[in-house]
């Protein structure tokens, strides 16, 4: 299809596709004359996956090329592209705190009680944690991080069944857009209906308490 | 206090702080000569929860403004201002999608299947789910929003506990302060928590495949 059609098709603009194919987010389409190239239906798929990634997930164009090139290493495992993929995505989350030791030491022990070994040792979301938890530590809050059994199993149920839900019978690629979009969109889908959820439980306990 | 100490123990700019005021977001010092005035706890504790809302939620000053608001509304009861205070962070996560009749309507059903029958018919939160659900929907995603049966008790779970949480002995204005951070910093407690249980469940799944 034209340049035209792919915008069309995906709602994103003929700039930037072709800011994106300048970029290296996008492989460019195949030229069939001086200004006229062809756009196939991997194009349609990596733009609409771009598109969701920077509207949902206000992903900046650092953080994508870098989520594209994890998934081109074909050295990488699944998993390690995954990691990569979320690192990339990490930095978005700008928690301006800075882990100090015992902080740290905290998150670690909240990793081990959870049982999530698997997690490296030095994953960057480790100090991610840690800086949230000096938020919490700072802010007043009574909740007490170390008391984070309540959260545990009901996050880890979570994750296991978003894991789940990649299918593994498709291509490298497939798999890892499934993952990203999942970490993303279905981020946005947990915090919605934990704020109806609120919502419900704050009417059960203050409801008409002045 | 004067104005430079309490720009040191909040960590917010004189200039910021006077901003805040002239915006109406902090009551201003009482007065002890033409440019001096005095700031006291109230003050401090005030501008950390403003600090925190800003650094860690991103929260504009627009959406401050209508929190303040709504703290100081003396005709409601907690919950509805708790309800106000969730609608003006609401506008924050910008899922740029238009609900449809067909999203809205599953939105609805999620809602009526969870048992949250406290959230408020027209809560704003049901379009923004419906959004949300229209991503999923275009997305590729395997995950269908209808069967979000396996989030529900588990989001339920989290709510209620945080919801639990709030020290009700406390005066209106923590509450609500207490609330809100509830709010912003735990859902990025429960957004980092998913990152790690994520990599330990993708290692489990796919570690060593190529």
């Amino acid at each position: 299809m034209r340049i035209s059609e792919l915008s069309e098709s995906t709602g994103v603009s003929v700039a930037t596709i072709k800011y994106y194919v300048r970029e290296g987010l996008l492989s460019p389409g195949r030229k069939l004359a001086e200004r006229l190239a062809d756009y196939d239906d991997q194009h349609v798929r990596r733009l609409r996956l771009l598109r969701v990634l920077r509207d949902v997930g206000a992903v900046p164009v650092g953080a994508l090329k870098a989520l594209v090139e994890a998934t081109q290493d074909r050295r990488t495992t699944i998993h390690d592209m995954f990691g990569e993929a979320c690192d990339a995505l990490r930095v978005e989350t700008a928690v301006p705190a800075t882990p100090d030791e015992h902080t740290r030491e905290l998150a670690d022990r909240i990793v081990e009680r959870a049982g999530w070994d698997q997690v490296r040792p030095d994953a960057p979301e480790r100090d991610q944690l840690a800086a949230i938890i000096r938020v919490i530590l700072d802010s007043g809050l009574r909740t007490d991080p170390e008391g984070a059994a309540t959260y545990l199993p009901l996050v880890d149920a979570i994750a296991a069944y978003e894991i789940d839900q990649v299918d593994d019978s498709q291509d490298r690629e497939t798999m890892m857009e499934q993952m990203v979009l999942g970490q993303v969109v279905l981020g946005e889908f947990l915090l919605s209906l934990r704020r109806l959820a609120h919502e419900h439980h704050s009417a059960l306990r203050f409801d008409g308490r002045g």
